[in-house]
């Protein structure tokens, strides 16, 4: 069964909203209520479980224990999931010291840059040179990468990444990075989606 | 004509390859050309232009001039656009020395948060509290805001910047806010697209 991203993104979204919900100490929850926190619509949360069989009680509502560890399941949830991060600059920085990535199991394994300067091994995460990803991406069998570097040095190390194993990049650097086929990339354009809701900000009031 | 978001968005990534390509001295390129640096087919890129009554000639190329100037008028750009970001944690301070903002005319006009050991009126932009966001917003016309705040205040943020004329919003915080109709709102989920990528790469490989 292939899946969009967005179908995927969703299932994400109702499972942290889940976990919020747990954390509070409710024990059932309606999918009118799923679709409210994540904006999407009731019939849209109930076509998505259906498809991916997650069981619950349309009149009762979804218990939410069961509803986390179906989600968990599904979505590989469980083991920590190592990242390098190329490019520490502010983003890379401020990426690295994101809270929300540990509680998603998510962890940074490394840094990578080209300025010296930045080097730094008594931090923890430790910042290398870009020389050293594909040792250290083959060694600890990593294969997540999120690009954080300008956008004229984004394809180069695109590239790099994927020698050394990478299958799925987030990708910050404003440019349309060419990839393998069986490469994943997703491009997170913080410039371009800022300029694209200002569009929409200008033209909604002409 | 109403235009989805991914056109859009579609349409700033030609203008930016656009912008590079005359930097570089080039004076005509083809769809094909432009069709591969921002991941669209070349048909995608010929039917935008027809849509949008951009003008070139197939054969020869469009003119990189000519094609910029129709881009800049349609987009709106030329004018700087401020933005104001809430949360000046690592994420809010990458974003404020962001040096892709300034070369699209984006310019961050102020920051704010609720930690008075984080206040700086001698930095450029300035960093202000919460509470000042409604008197700088009104005062300065901005409609643009950034929300770069941990997610249970996100909400009240956006209700803030809601009250205080703000019509557009990027929002980092990893929980889907809720907001009249006529703001826009555009979801940057670090944490979900990161969860994502490595869901695909994941089910792509068993």
């Amino acid at each position: 069964m292939i899946s969009s991203r967005q179908t995927i993104l969703r299932l994400f979204q109702y499972r942290k909203f889940l976990a919020r919900v747990k954390a509070s100490g409710l024990v059932s929850v309606y999918s009118a209520t799923l679709a409210e926190a994540s904006g999407a619509t009731a019939e849209q949360v109930r076509k998505d479980f259906s498809r991916f069989g997650l069981s619950g009680n349309k009149k009762a509502g979804y218990k939410v224990d069961d509803l986390l560890g179906q989600l968990d399941e599904l979505l590989g949830k469980g083991k920590p999931q190592k990242v390098i991060i190329v490019g520490a600059g502010n983003l890379g920085r401020a990426l690295m010291r994101y809270e929300g990535f540990p509680k998603e199991g998510i962890e940074i394994a490394a840094l990578f840059d080209n300025d010296p300067l930045k080097y730094n091994s008594e931090l923890q995460p430790q910042i290398f040179p870009v020389e050293r990803i594909y040792e250290f991406a083959v060694a600890n069998k990593i294969e997540l990468g999120v690009v954080a570097v300008p956008y004229h040095s984004a394809q180069q190390v695109l590239d790099l990444m994927v020698l050394s194993g990478i299958k799925g990049v987030l990708n910050f650097a404003p440019i349309y990075l060419k990839a393998p086929k069986d490469i994943y990339v997703h491009n997170m354009n913080v410039n371009l989606e800022l300029e694209t809701v200002a569009y929409f900000v200008k033209n909604r009031e002409s």
